[in-house]
């Protein structure tokens, strides 16, 4: 199989990933790149590193230059793919943006504004029942970059009721998540030697998304207090999540409960014993290293994910549900090494 | 007033920043300098940014060097300092260790081990009642990094009645608090460009210090779940610290309780409405700020504090004691600006 | 003495260290702050750091608001200061920018573009006889960061004749020093973890400023190389300079030419034998650290130096002037130690 | 064709490194893996990264372990890799460390001490000559790190005659290219937010490597001055190289000189006109970048190379060179785009 893949938004981070992967993906040709207002630049002066295709000139992006390939990657502001999407008929389009993410259009009008385009398959094969949608779908909604590792670090624990639906999600994220919009607060001088905080008090995007995979999870409403934190790193998402015990449950069980959820995973690893994530592990690579354990004098499981929020927790992931709708091996292109140290 | 001053362990990270702080100190003349291993070396050579004791001898740490100062800090192992306190009598021993934190024995037993050798006034002066126990106090424990800046952001909530007795916290710090010690995590190639957790489940040795201070502010017994974030910074933590609410709180509510809480405090800064803490802000400075806020959805109020481990977290409150005992201008040779960006 | 001070540019990273610097300085009373762009803003919104001046209003910059004070300093884009300096009379004025500093009107033509506003005394006090132009001055031209650091590095020997009139200088920046401007390569994802080359070839402004400071120093014309070198940190600049040797020079003899040049110096320091500079030695504080020998196998003296940017490189450096310029010592409210680590 | 391959060495930075890449190398299997002081120990341990292989046991380093594989990799202190391939008869040996680098015993001698244990073909094969060496050669001595990246920017100038033998090279360094050895001054907090140097005045065991290189393509003895700069990242090395010009050279000979030399080289990469190298866009690549100018006003030509010193100043091109002996395509299972931002 040879797919014929465009990329829309190809001169931003998410963009620039998705080709750092699709470059080395042996069933995939790669078709039309697309840009907003870098249109007409050549490729190379935005991703010095993709070299095989720095004199490629980006396309603006529009309908015509997206037809007429297998798949469509969309890396796009939000409140653009609806519309792109309904001219594009059966070509799979992955959407990396967030338009198609919430079932609950209420959700949608109160977090984005304006009229919900509708709900895609949700792009997280590793939880509960997702692969059931995602196979054979031809529209596919990528989920955020730190929902994918805070789902995937406490959905097992939900599911199986080892906690109450009060769950507390503190996320490190490299500043790349935020995209390469000229912003002051993502000058390097100011990032560099730092921490901070944004988006605190329930205020980030991310958190109604969140709450609907912790609560389809849990099968009851699950409240979520989300603090993401702007970490000194390019890349990188380290999730701290943690939620009330209820009932008996010591570290062997919780351990146990997760090595069972992601048995045959091959991009979600449960580390040994007394090993915790660093993120550094899985820089470049579409993997999410996990650990959990039980604090018995607080009262509660703590479960932490790393992963590159660039790779599995936006490019890495959409590539991999291309792999796995079209049929393809799941793991067909897709790093499972990180680069470090 | 000039207080002849010695700093035991002046080597480390600690010490190092004790005589940062102390060679602008108008009141204070540095006397005996002392190390454990590295006796016998040149002061330069571990601290080349303190020109003016760059030629200074390490001397042996022991009573005898110690003794005949008014002032000794000390910034030793756990364990060490009992014995040398024992020795010197009238003179104000200032412990940047742990030893003197804890008030129960059988914390002590179980999160250090052997036997506990007493209670010092706690170091830091804005807690409730605090000033009382170190006004001419001759023994001061100063406390940790992190149950610092976690404790001056959850305190006034607990003090209150704000929140429910069920805290979770999870601190981003920089290396240095880690000390010096040759440790393979501590690498720079290990830690540039990754964020990492330890001590996960309740397993850090400041849990207890931040239960005693959290547990005294409520006036009940507090559970604490902390969580330690390893970020590839130099120095710097951010606490991210919440509890569930108690009764109708809302954002004004809870800041207002801050404001009137630290009104009047030269070194804990309650930023703007709308202005979350960042590290760099506090960079070698004596400082914390704080923002508070409730996220309504999930009942939880959040407060975050940015410190500068070394310099509020350990070595700039320790003078900021040195000062308030012995009845000096609190403020006195301490920077209230962080060196930013 | 009080002397009444204005920070036109106050927004910027120039400005913000000259208030840091300025909020510890014993002589010196805030006056007005201005700014452009940023005009109508709190300061505490540009500068979380300086919590004390946190509510200070931004003025436009105008000579009305900055009349009526015995210092102003000038932290503007090139090409701002001349026209506000001839209104402001015996008022001292430090200008942070580049317009005053080349002594050639064809250099500045060339290199900047435009009339050359005229050439004010030089500040570098540690340069040979810098400082007779000084005394008394109350139009002073602070230095590019890169020249101040180089040219501490190169002159001693270019001085005393060591050396050939052909140096090579390769300098690591902090990205501060290029400032606050939206620009894409400053972005931090793109910084952090990467160092790059800018202005190859000869093409930094600051080129010029170091020829006309080497050959002063040698007495002849010097050709100098020079590559600036961006590095993933805030501050800091680390400047390795070498140019072939001249008759018979070996390392004892360069380091006593050294070390005989800053002697009595308190800000420039000639490192212990063996040391080589580093630049958090240096980190918030005015001082200079310098070190060098001889490649006897490449026929080269090499000679290194360290300093932040924004402290003895811009800010540091023009409050320095002031001091000596009015007849303070010039250490006043100058710090010596950097943070470190 | 399957090779069946061998690491010593496995637990260390270039060690762990050759994994990442023959992990994804179709033409390999990966045999024994051996440590020194690790051996015992899980690979997963040091290597978090390598999930793969994380259950592997490291065996001690010695003929037996290392026999019985088409291709033994050694990544050894210097001075033990002749007594093991002295014992491995026709399996390829290919050496990471610095023992069979250097043509001449005295040099040997004078850097590293002890007897010289002989010369190895030269593991650059973009260097004039050199594939002929390589072309099915049973042993091969991989470059040093700076070596590999200054020889790719300097040589084309040096063998077409555009420059005088007399070099400068500055080369930034990330401190993974120290190793794993734990020395306090390659602890994270000493080394974030700060640039320094060492090795300063010809004293790096490189230099003889560089002057080897430069003289060879010169064709007469080249002086280099070389001084390495430890920045703050982990991976990386960014080299300036300058040399005087020879005789009317301007920037487009210079470029037209390199794009020639490096026409049909996979891993070489001449910018385009007026693109400097940023060392992120090799990042886990075995590609080098480079670009080269020229400047008039100084007579130098400047070359500026940028590599990631784990991949191909190590490991990528260990396993390149690797290919090129056994006759597979120079480029199996190599990447050549860099992980950025």
């Amino acid at each position: 199989m040879v797919l014929r893949v465009a990329v829309a938004g190809a001169s931003g981070y998410a963009g620039g990933e998705l080709l750092r992967l699709l470059l080395s993906h042996p069933e995939v040709e790669i078709g039309a790149l697309t840009a907003g207002g870098n249109a007409g630049s050549k490729l190379g002066e935005h991703h010095p590193n993709l070299v095989p295709l720095a004199d490629r000139v980006l396309a603006d992006t529009s309908v015509a230059e997206l037809s007429g390939h297998d798949v469509v990657f969309l890396a796009l502001p939000h409140g653009h793919s609806a519309a792109i999407a309904a001219e594009l008929g059966d070509t799979v389009v992955i959407d990396c943006g967030a338009d198609h993410r919430l079932n609950d259009a209420a959700d949608w009008q109160r977090w984005y504004g304006g009229e919900h385009s509708g709900t895609w398959p949700y792009g997280i094969p590793e939880l509960p029942r997702a692969r059931e949608q995602l196979l054979g779908a031809n529209r596919i909604a990528v989920p955020g970059c730190f929902p994918t590792v805070s789902s995937l670090a406490m959905v097992p624990a939900l599911a199986a009721g080892l906690v109450a639906p009060e769950a507390v999600v503190v996320a490190m994220t490299g500043t790349s998540g935020a995209g390469r919009a000229l912003k002051p607060h993502l000058l390097s001088a100011e990032v560099m030697g730092s921490a901070s905080v944004y988006g605190v008090g329930g205020a980030h995007r991310h958190t109604p998304e969140l709450i609907q995979n912790f609560s389809a999870a849990a099968g009851e409403p699950v409240q979520v207090s989300f603090t993401p934190v702007l970490a000194p790193m390019a890349r990188g998402i380290l999730a701290t999540c943690s939620a009330p015990l209820r009932g008996e449950v010591d570290a062997d069980i919780a351990r146990k409960t997760y090595l069972d959820a992601y048995a045959g995973e091959p991009f979600v690893h449960v580390l040994p014993d007394g090993a915790w994530p660093q993120t550094s592990a899985t820089l470049g690579a579409n993997t999410v290293h996990l650990q959990v354990t039980v604090d018995a004098d607080a009262g509660r499981l703590v479960a932490v994910g790393a992963e590159d929020n660039l790779t599995k927790g936006t490019a890495g992931g959409a590539v991999q549900c291309m792999n796995f709708a079209l049929g393809l091996p799941e793991t067909t292109g897709l790093p499972t090494t990180g680069v470090a140290p």
